[in-house]
């Protein structure tokens, strides 16, 4: 049986007749479910429902869409179960703590944050002249596509994640695209989802649900007239090809794709505490087999002897650590194709796990190793992102050459830099931050990047090419809503017609 | 002689050898003076020299740069007299009221409102996740090509007017490209912009001044690795060159395009004050010959006898009031195709002034009517921007009628509605306010569309082609200073090394 697409508020079969299966990383094995491969017309009725929804959905009062997402929160809560097993079963990632412990409720807290934006509506920025009679608050700006990532089947997922919130909280309808790799926990999502639209009285097409797109289709959509933008996490491949189209079209899309999230260890830190830093970072780098957006994969240290210590004490971890499970065949291979490519530019393998494991898709916990002299020789393809549990030191003979590697980075969304407590690094500290601050989106001193917080104050962003803007954040509302608005303005309005928000 | 251009803080030869001459739109005559089109070489220089100029900027403290704000606009009033001279000679606009008594002083309180708003910091958003100890702003952004319009030599030009206050206030560099209809106003600007660089102490690749560009130049300049973001305000074609070139680099580029900012004149209103309100049309759209980005070049009116007697109002004026002088040759000869292209689509030609007059680039007022349903049978073309003295009526059968022509608007700055002020017309207001409030940046009442106010309400933007993004005002301090900004975060960041307003 193939499963139905979302889009009308309809439950209906795809007028596609290709189809995919998901398949268990665990076991390897294909779960039986078959989705369908959606075609231009599934794309077509899902943009025209999601217009005719937004011209609803722009009018209707904010407390009715927090109304949804306290709902849906609620709903997500009370189906955790349910929910948490099948998005172990089509990605493998851990029931607990990963999932059940943390990624779902950190998925919940977001829709409840959006709740409280939508009432609190601060960030519509309003701004009111009275002397001039000009008032401006930013607007909802039509129908969202969402491309949801294989990594976060909750958090950043198409249906729930953080995208889906901050759209829907400026009053927005999103078609969601699944990813193929966990369709059926999108689809449990979405019945969910439409029972809260139901609950809340909004549009039963604010949230439209397609699994699987060809490329073709892909850009057609977030081309469209009837699309206001996009939201893409993903490989950088996939991004820009959607990026060209949205461009050409003059839509807006918002990408978060690869980033290496730099790591400077300076010497005098590995000093007063090498080895806990090994342990820090091995559990940064290999947790959930390396598979995060801010996977810290290349890290920066200085030829010392506490660098070499530190580099000894990573290895024997990396050797001695599980293999880490991947999502899929295609993260797999796509890992050992980053691996190679670094390898053939010069980089020595120095230490390699075993890839033994009961889990259907592994891959060795693998340590590069390249001089920065040897990096600065080929800057592009030394910061090829090898997405997983693979991780790339790089040793500068001084501070300044260091400091030519940071100056040779793309953009990132993180960079770290630890240095002495004791304050005897503050000098080196200050002349990489200078370099680093503008290539990264966040800066973290002393910690390593894969934690996000949900916090106002996030930036889960970064400069080209780590986003396609550096001004917006994916991740902390309410600045992610602020992606998903137009600014309106109104000029001599007559008070009666005005906004609430904007009324004297 | 060949004019100097400003490159790293000194003014020295072009290494290009073409050149060009402004002319007097007023007599026809070339100026004497030459400026040189430059080559990539001149552009590379100023590049590199921008690069290091930022690396300066982004650390000097905000009271500097808004002394040199301050300094500027003294400047500014202290040369006012050569100023406007240059710019009535270059520009053809008139002396006074228009350059002296309100375009230059527009132009003095934007760079006194950037001083402020330096000064101020709100702009940069700060928020401070205490708890977390994340902590975010908005940074500059890096050097920032500005391409200034023909149509206002000082208020949007590219070395004094608001992309350009709205850049360096932000804390980048500015490479500014004059527009190549007054040059030598653009140079005397930028002798002013150095001193007061000096006076302030600011790095003096701050501000650099290139004439003209060959058109693949320019899309390598808004492409090039050590730009961070373009400003352009001009024609469709030229920024959607620009926009393509930036785009595929990941560049920000803000475009201000072109649009015909539709007027709908309900009947009620016409019954209420036609003749008043065909005065203050006229004034508004043959004001400057009617160059300007807000001009109404779309009316929209339904059937009726009121609409009918407006229509003869308007008519006899636009015959009766003086020709249009225009900027230039090639300023007649784009509004003479877009009238042909009207013409040739079925639009009717039912009043023309006369042409005759003493300056050399003049047009007849031109009165252009068509039926809604003709409109709507090609609404693209009908959407042909005529950029001076001519407009457009459309004359729908019914409301219903007139908001299917709403409905088919592209993208445009501002939009604006006429109805009775007893309240009789609120119903159709509303139906039609609906369709047009998502498709303008800027909704007006009752009110002409021309006066661009700057407020930190005003939204001068809209959605695409208007602009290149719905998000951001090009005129409205501080809103326009965000454009050119980056969300930096600061995450567990060290006390003393975080910028001073996100420390506790």
């Amino acid at each position: 049986m193939i499963r139905d697409i979302l889009v009308d508020g309809s439950w209906r079969p795809s007028s596609g007749t290709e189809t995919f299966q998901a398949v268990n990383p665990l076991t390897g094995d294909t779960l039986p479910a078959q989705f369908p491969i959606s075609t231009w017309d599934d794309c077509d009725r899902a943009l025209t429902a999601a217009a005719a929804a937004f011209e609803v959905l722009r009018e209707t009062p904010g407390d009715r869409i927090a109304a949804f997402f306290d709902r849906y929160a609620e709903s997500l809560q009370e189906h955790a179960d349910e929910l948490v097993a099948q998005a172990h079963l089509e990605s493998g990632l851990p029931t607990t703590p990963r999932l059940r412990d943390v990624e779902l409720p950190r998925t919940i807290n977001q829709l409840r944050l959006a709740a409280e934006a939508v009432r609190d509506g601060g960030w519509r920025l309003p701004t009111i002249d009275a002397a001039a009679n000009i008032r401006s608050y930013l607007a909802p700006i039509g129908p969202v596509c969402v491309f949801g990532p294989s990594n976060f089947p909750f958090a950043f997922g198409a249906v729930a994640g953080g995208d889906f919130a901050a759209a829907i909280a400026a009053g927005n309808p999103v078609i969601a695209k699944a990813h193929p790799l966990h369709p059926e926990t999108a689809r449990m999502l979405a019945v969910l989802a439409v029972e809260a639209l139901r609950d809340a009285g909004l549009p039963s097409a604010t949230v439209q649900l397609l699994y699987h797109l060809k490329p073709e289709d892909g850009e057609r959509l977030v081309s469209d007239h009837r699309i206001a933008a996009s939201a893409f996490t993903g490989s950088k491949p996939s991004g820009l090809r959607l990026k060209r189209a949205a461009d050409d079209a003059g839509k807006l899309i918002f990408l978060e794709l690869s980033s290496t999230n730099p790591v400077v260890i300076l010497p005098g830190v590995l000093a007063e505490r090498g080895p806990q830093l090994a342990t820090e970072f091995c559990d940064s780098a290999l947790m959930g087999g390396g598979q995060f957006c801010t996977n810290p994969g290349i890290v920066l240290l200085l030829a010392s002897e506490p660098t070499e210590a530190f580099i000894r004490d990573v290895s024997q971890q990396y050797q001695a650590r599980p293999a880490g499970r991947l999502m899929s065949a295609g993260v797999v291979a796509a890992l050992n194709a980053s691996v190679a490519t670094l390898r053939t530019a010069g980089a020595a393998l120095i230490a390699e796990g075993s890839a033994a494991d009961t889990a259907a898709f592994t891959h060795a916990n693998t340590l590069l190793r390249v001089s920065a002299s040897d990096w600065l020789g080929q800057p592009q393809t030394f910061q090829t992102e090898a997405f997983g549990n693979a991780s790339l030191f790089v040793v500068a003979a001084s501070v300044a050459e260091a400091s030519e590697v940071l100056r040779a980075l793309e953009g990132n969304l993180t960079g770290c830099i630890y240095s002495a407590k004791d304050g005897s690094e503050d000098a080196d500290y200050d002349a990489l931050a200078h370099v680093l601050r503008p290539r990264v989106g966040r800066l973290l001193n002393d910690k390593m990047p894969t934690g996000v917080a949900v916090s106002p104050a996030m930036n889960h962003g970064g400069p080209y090419p780590a986003t396609g803007n550096p001004h917006f954040t994916a991740v902390g509302i309410p600045a992610s809503i602020r992606r998903f608005t137009a600014l309106h303005c109104f000029d001599n309005v007559r008070q009666h017609r005005l906004p609430a928000c904007l009324r004297d």
